[in-house]
Formats: structure tokens, C-alpha cells, sequence
């Protein structure tokens, strides 16, 4: 259970069997720095093309295919107090007759924001003369992207997301959760990036107020636990993470998924799961954006059987 | 201001331009029951043919097309004590080739549970030999179907819902929130009906609780709004659904009404609406049970500039 | 087998249970006409409101639900020299972000046609100054909308379409076509409208060449043969069509029914169906601009089983 | 313009930036064989595992990223006597509710096929006691997946499809066809496999009858033609490819390209290639049964202006 401060020297636009920057042992734990999505760092220098640049892969000794890779976040926070977002609504979230008739939107296509971690605070800065004034927002600081990688010889762009994780953008993904994912190759392979200072459900601007991150996780296996999508274990919840197009099959996914956990790690029958799920279920919008949309379907902890 | 205490005799299985049950004014208070989707009354005796069943229509003196109607709930409450469910997640929301390994469920297809409006528990009474073992949740009575006529000489089924509202199945749909439809036939012609004493998120049981209730609500007029998707009011948000299939489509419908609902009554411009969005919006899934599923985007009222 | 001549003189712009304008005996055949879309009649004059105003319905003696109405289409003829269509694509066939970017199109949104059936063609005369110069087509007359009645009290709009038919708006529904409709009200009730004189696969500019029309029909009955989605039968392929948003869901529809026709009326098991159907299935889009698309699954009669 | 006759030795499950086999010039022919999907060569035995493995890729000197390669396809021919097909209809082209209640088929998972070039039919042997008797068709043989390298670090399954190609199974890429490539690495990098003796549209049994083939093509290069999506021409048509899910998505990318081409390639004005393809559009579907969905939009050639 070593802890591991590491600085990125390499970035990687996709998610794959890439040459590890580190090795670890299950258990240890990693503080490391994320660029933004645009690739620049804490000092808002471009140090990498962008395109969600990955810090890692970080690869995990034992982690084997049939595995599952549990990642606990520490802490999730912003290292410069710059970030940028677009402004406008993205074309795939609105009515296509509605779109048509309005264009592309009249404003400024990216907006620039001072972000101010201990008052926990972003304020827009640029543009400043919408009709809502000076608009400043709390901050929720989370990690847009990250994830294992996919069965080689693949290696899935940091745009998107599948079973692997990867461009997920749901914005309850930060500190003090815990993620799990399938492990479909040696070690793992574990990649991060893509911080938010803050993200409205969907990301339907496109993106978040982008930022690089401080970020500290835990790596840990649990062998032979085998899952199909995404897992997540937030205070009061557990969640399972589908990612596909349409919404409605990132849902399915989803669905499929929590009641395969509900049985696998909950001792219910399919009778108990389903009725379980028609009573407690609650889903939410992770992306409607990007390539694969997100949808999470969570159940609160508290209804679970002891 | 009137209060009427009406009791229904006849029930409708469409929303449509139907002879009115009662005429009332605007800003008059109407207590009624209504029947379970089953058609089944508060002795739990099936007084009309099952499939949504319809209390109304109510005339609103005074409202024509172009129009709004607001809808505010005083009190939904089960007015019987034993409610019904079905058992298995619906086919829809679980992943085509899962559905073809596992099947039909083995399970019974419907559910009894015993309603105490008191206790404010409903409690699974059959079948009880799942491996949840008594299986109690906390009631959270809602209104399944409501809304008005759509545009004349349509009659839409109460299986599913449009911008007129219908067959939502939006468990936030309950006492203390106003539903706002758009005035397309004069007198609005309100209907309501299909109770649940609970529902998760996406009615993916195909069902609740379904269960006859009392209800109380105020309909009143906003002369000259006009709205395309209902709007919602609660304590903390203002919402608006969207009604189709795929989820992405209502998901469309929601973002639009939302976007036009910022501008239209909150005084921002696109910009504005735009990253006021991006950066509060919540989504939540009605049902994605009925032919058209229901999307609910909302922002909090406290970001709302004063 | 009588022949009836019929002059309409009301149109309903929703399929539903309204009064018959003519009552008819199983086989018996009619010669009528329909407005266009718009409501113009042969004259080009507007003697209805427009949205696919429908003529009939017409009641056939000895429907009920359980059976199935076979429509034959003897002929299909425009019965006016003047056509119109939109100009531009609909904006829900392109990529969001592309139509974000090129907004409206900057045409007319109008087009005028000179139609002529004896040469066969149809002439774009305005606008005429498109890059394409003088655009004619081979005119290939067609019915955009026609159907029955759907389960009573409903009334579906003739903008849409669902297993009752309605606004398919597929290109190959024409003379010498057999449709086949599931019968849900006594009498079947039978309406025709919105006539096109051409149209490509999708109607992606939102209409076709909208016309009004000189049809006859024959219109008969299967007692007792229960089908879920509309059959057609053509010259060399047997069809079925499915009705609903997304095109995904459409082609479920259409593929479930043709597994359904192929072993209820071709003798096939399931093995065989699937099997023959993975090798002879040919799909074709009837329109994706409609609220319900159409997509069409058919095998060619020539490689079924004798 | 050299000929070049290759052996293939690797195969890779995924296109992406792979060490090519073999460098070619702009104009050159390639004459190959590619083995089954599932690894399986001219006489039948596996060589490489299974899941679409790709002879190649082909580097082509010159070629780079902004560039066109054109794929013409001069011989397409099974190089054994047997195929392979799956018997059962994908459960994700069926009604979800359908599929619950009948299950996973009850006939054998695989089926075998006698494949005859000479005679040109493909005849089932395995099952052979289905109700349509002794079953054979005409063999059509096509190319199922190949296509070019993704943006490098990317490396995209075979199970899937996207602007690079991939696993499209539309049945019309054969022989006499030329298909259209986006090239976005130097070199291009051609990989080409998953050959099938026949296949309906959309692939629905989630096979056509998988075979080894002798595959001879050209690669040529069309400098600075930049298009987004695969184009096809064939004797009488041109076409343009979408991949993604749902097919509407696919349907869009389709559109948008054919939209694209005409004003690009064929002189048209934006008003101008609406109306043509309001009126000329034909869709076709590729698969419905892959991750991504493939959807080809095609005009007739005679009908394009000169």
C-alpha cells in the first residue's frame, strides 16, 4: 500500500495497451496531475495537443482479465484558477426544426472562467455582457475521463466511452467515490484526465468549465469479481454506468447492469431485483454529448437488505 | 374561486374533445377521485374498463387555444388500501440479447401490496417468498396520467403523452407542484386519473402502486402564454417535460422548452440561457415504459437571477 | 361486389371513429378523390383546412374487430396539372451539428410543379433557377395516408401513423398494391388522403410532390386473420411496415411482424423464418420526417416456399 | 501500377496504425485472401482467432491524411466450399416485449452451408430439418469489414464501423464496386476481411454465410478530396455510407454526405441537391446488428445532371 507521487511526462489520446508509466502494486495509492481538455496545464501552457490528453496508463501488478480494477478518489482539485467552457448549447440536445431555425448562436464560442478553489466559487469573466450579468457558479470539481483499457489490439479514443469507462462525464465521478471497472488486459492499464470544475447533467454545452486537476486515487483489485459496465459506490448509493447512442441504450446497459449487481453482490433473486429496481431506482444523465451518451442508474444504500 | 366536490360516473380511455363532466372558472378548486389504471375504485371494485381510465373532462370557462392552464395539486392520496404492480423489469430497458438468454420472468406478473396512508408504508404482500423477504417501502403518492385535450378531432390514447401532457408517469407529479399544459381546445377539457402510491425513476416495472386516490387541485388560467412542452413547478425548481420516444427525442423536447422557458419568462438572453444551462441543469427520467417516454430537464430556483 | 362512384364533401384530419360517409359491402370497390395535403382539390382550390385532410371513412359491412382489411389499389392518378413540395432537407435527417452550422436554407421553402400524367412527368417551374437548372422527374403517383380507424375513443392524427397505417408516406403504396389493416372498430372505417405525385425513399424534404387525386379501390375482408402492423403485397415481394420513432423501433415492428406472416400464413417455423429472413429480408425507408417513421421489411415471393 | 499477389501471414482484430504488410503505389493491384470471421481459412481450418481478423494493412506510398483512397474491388470469390451463418434472428432487431416471450431460439446456434461458386448457390446442410425443407439461395458474395486506419493512437474493434469503414456488411460491396475512403494516417492502411457468401439486408441473423475469400482490388488515391464518410460508386449509383447507432444517427451521417458530395463533387447548389434528393433518395440498410449501424444513402446516376 505505497503511495506513489507521480509527475506526467506523456499523454495519450486514447485509451490502450500503451506502454505503462508506472507500475503498482494492488492497494498503493497515486497523486498525479491531469492537463485539460485542451491540454494545457496548471500554468494554462499548452504542453500536449489537445483532445482529453490521459495522464498514465498506470498499470497494476496482478490485475488480470476476469478482474475488476476498484479506483477510490481522494481528491479531485483544480491547480490553476483558469478554466474555459463552450457557450453554447450543443445541436444534438435541442429539437432539429428549432436548431434550424435559430443557426448557430449569435455569442462568443468559448467562455473563460476564474476559478477560485477555497471560496469554491467559478466566475465567468469573458463573455461578461450576457443578460445574466456577472455569473458565477459553487464549484463541483470532477474528472470527466478515465478508465482501464479495452481488449487489445483496441485502443478507444479519449472522445468516447464503452465498458472500459473513459469519456464519461457524469459529474458525481470525484472525490470520496469509488469506481470499478472490467479488466480486460494485463495490469489493467489505468488512464485519467479531462478534470471539470464544474459540469450542469448531460455536459450539454460540450463541456464543463475545463481545468487541469491535482488528483489522489487509490488502486485496488478484486479478483475474479467479473462486471460488465462501469460500477460506482458513492455515500449513499451504488450505481452502475452504461455508455452508448442512443440515451436510450446507454439506459439498457445501464439497467442490464444493476440488476445483474443487485443479484451478484446483493444475494437477490431476479423477482427481488426487479421489483427492488421498479421502486428505487434512480437514473441520471451522465453526457449527451459525446460520441456515447452516458446514463447512470443508482439505488440508495439505505433500502438495500442488510 | 369556487370549490366543487365532484364525483365521477363516466371515464375515458383517450384524452380528447370529449363532452365536458363539469364546467368550472378560472382559478376554481376541484376535489375528485379517481379510479386505478385498472379501472378499480376505492372499494377496489373494477367500475369501468381497465387502461387509464380518465376523471374529467373539466371545461375551464374562459381558456382557448394559445393559452396556458396551470394545474396545482393541493392533495393526492390512495383512497383505498391495497394497491397493484407488475413484477419484471420491462423488456425495453434491459439489453435485447440479456432479455433473449433469460427470458420471460418466472415470477408472477403482478404484485398486491397493502397501502397504509398512515404509516405512510406500502407493504408487498404477494408474492412474499422473494429473496427480499418483506419487502416495505415508504409511500410517495403521484398522479401517473393528466392534461388536456390535444388539438380537435384528435383523441390520444391514455397509454401515452404529447405536449398535452397524458400518460407521463412522472413520479414529481404529486400535492404541492404546478403542472402548466398548453390551451389547445376551448376549455382546456382537463383530465386525470392512473394513481401510484410509489414509483422509481422510469416506471420500468411497467407500473407502479397503482392505486384509486382522492385529489384536490386548482386550475387556472394564464391567459396568452404560450408554451409548447408542460412546464412544472416545485419548491426548489422549475422544470420542463418532454414527451417521445427515443429518450434522446424528449431529452430534445425538455432542453428546447427549457432553453425558450429562460428567455420567454426569466429575461435571459440565448447566451445567457445557454450557459445558465450548461451549468444547472438536472435531468430526470419520467417513465421509459409507455410508447412515449418522458424527459424532465430543471434548473434550481435559486440560481435563477432575482 | 359493387362499384360505388363517391364525391366527397367532408375531410377529417385524424383517423378515428367517425360517422361513415359511405357504407359498403365486403369486395366491393370505390372510385373517389382525395384533396392534397394542403386541402386543394383537382381545381387547386382550397375547399378544406389543410394538414391531410382525409376522405371517408368508409364503413365495410360485417367488420370487426379480430379481422383484417385487404385494400387493393386499382388506380392512383393525379387529377390536377399543379404540384408543390417543400424545397429543403428536413433538418431531423442531417447531423445536428451540420445543420447548427448552415441554418435554414436560404431557398424558397415553397416548389411548384407542372404535372403530367399523360407524358409521365413532373416539372419543377418554381423556384427554376437552382444549379441544377430545369429539373424534371418521372412522376410515380402514390398515397401518402390511408388506414382505419384505431381502437375507439381514440383519433390519431393524420400527421402520424401506427399500426391502424395513416401517414406512412412510403413511395411503393400504389396501384396494384395490396395493403393489409388490423380491423379494431365495427365497420374497419377506411380513409384516403395526401397524395403525392412522386417521392423518394424517406419524404426527406417533408413532402413529396403533394397532389390531389382521382383513386379507386377495392376494399375486402379476411375474417378472423389477426395481424399487428400493416401487410402489403406487390407484384413480386410480400411486405410488412412498422410504424414509430426511432427508425430502430420501426424496423422491430416491421421485422416481428414478418417473422410473424412468414409462419402464419407461409407454414414456416421459427428456425426457418429467422434463417430464410437473414438471407431474403430487404428493408426499405417509407418516410423518417413524419412524428412515427416507416420502415418496410420484405422477401421476395419467388423464394418462398410453394 | 504494379500487380502484387500476397500471402497474408498476421491478422489483426482491430484497424488502426499497425506495421503494414505490405507498401504499394498510388494505382497498384493487390490480389489476396482473407479467412472467415471466425479465423478460418481456405480449407476450413482456424489460423488466427476468431472475431473479423484483417489481412493487412496495406500502406499506400503517397497517401495521407486529407486524401481519398479509393478501393475498387475487381474479384470478390469464396476460396472453399463451406460456409457458417447464425440461425436465429439478433434480438435487437425484434419488439423487446416479442423477445421476452419467446425466448432464445430453440433451433441450433450455428448453421453450415455447402457454397458452390461454380453453380453460384449456397445450399444448408446443417440444420436440415427445418420447415422450409432443403434451403438454398444464391450466392452473392461481399466483403463485410475493411476500410482504412482511424486517426492514430486509435485502433477500432472489427466488430464495429465509423468514418474509417470497418464492419459495415452492406451487402452490395462486392466485386465492380468502388468504395471511398477518409485517409487520416500516412499511408492510408488498408485492412480488409469478413468475407460472406450471402447476406440479406441488415445481417439480422448477426452473420451472412461466413467464408474464406480470393479478394483482388486496386488502391488508388485522390489527393485532397476530403470527405467525412465512405462513398461508393457503383454501375448505376453513387452512394454515401453512415455508420453509428441509432440508425437514425447513421441515417443523418448518410444524408449529410450525399448532401455533401453533390454540392462537392456533382455541381449542385444547396437548394438544388435538396430537391434532387427529396425525389431521387434511396436508402438502403448495411447492418442493424453491430455496435454501429450502417446505413447507405444512394442516387441514381442517370438522373444526375452531366
Amino acid at each position: 500500500m505505497a503511495f506513489h507521487s507521480f509527475l506526467p511526462k506523456t499523454y495519450y489520446r486514447a485509451l490502450g495497451s500503451f506502454d505503462p508509466v508506472l507500475s503498482v502494486d494492488d492497494g498503493d495509492t497515486i497523486a498525479t496531475t491531469t492537463v485539460c481538455a485542451a491540454g494545457r496545464d496548471s500554468t494554462d501552457t499548452e504542453i500536449t495537443p489537445p483532445g482529453n490528453p490521459m495522464t498514465g496508463p498506470f498499470y497494476v501488478r496482478g490485475a488480470k482479465p476476469g478482474d475488476t480494477l476498484a479506483v477510490h478518489f481522494d481528491s479531485v482539485c483544480p491547480n490553476r484558477p483558469y478554466g474555459w467552457s463552450r457557450t453554447a448549447l450543443a445541436p444534438n440536445v435541442l429539437d432539429p426544426e428549432f436548431v434550424a431555425l435559430t443557426g448557430k448562436s449569435a455569442g462568443p464560442e468559448f467562455g473563460r472562467w476564474l476559478v477560485d478553489p477555497d471560496a469554491g466559487t467559478a466566475r465567468l469573466v469573458d463573455p461578461v455582457d450576457t443578460a445574466i450579468g456577472s455569473f458565477s457558479v459553487p464549484i463541483a470539481p470532477m474528472v470527466g475521463c478515465f478508465g482501464v483499457a479495452p481488449p487489445a489490439p483496441e485502443a478507444v479514443s479519449t472522445a468516447t466511452s464503452g465498458p472500459h469507462g473513459g469519456n464519461m462525464d457524469y459529474r458525481r465521478l470525484t472525490a470520496g467515490v469509488t469506481v470499478y471497472f472490467p479488466v480486460t488486459v494485463p495490469g489493467a492499464l489505468f488512464f485519467i484526465g479531462d478534470g471539470h470544475a464544474r459540469q450542469g447533467d448531460g455536459e450539454i454545452n460540450g463541456t464543463g468549465i475545463e481545468i487541469s486537476l491535482d488528483v489522489q486515487f487509490r488502486l485496488s483489485l478484486v479478483p475474479g469479481l467479473r462486471i460488465c459496465w462501469p460500477w460506482v459506490d458513492t455515500d449513499d448509493r451504488i450505481c452502475t454506468i452504461g455508455n452508448a447512442r442512443p440515451l436510450d441504450q446507454a439506459l439498457q446497459h445501464a439497467t442490464t447492469e444493476m440488476y445483474r449487481r443487485l443479484q451478484q453482490s446483493c444475494g437477490m433473486d431476479p423477482v427481488a431485483a426487479s421489483i427492488f429496481m421498479g421502486h428505487h431506482a434512480i437514473y441520471e444523465v451522465g453526457n449527451v454529448f459525446d460520441p456515447a451518451y452516458t446514463m447512470v442508474c443508482s439505488v440508495p444504500k439505505v433500502a438495500l437488505p442488510v
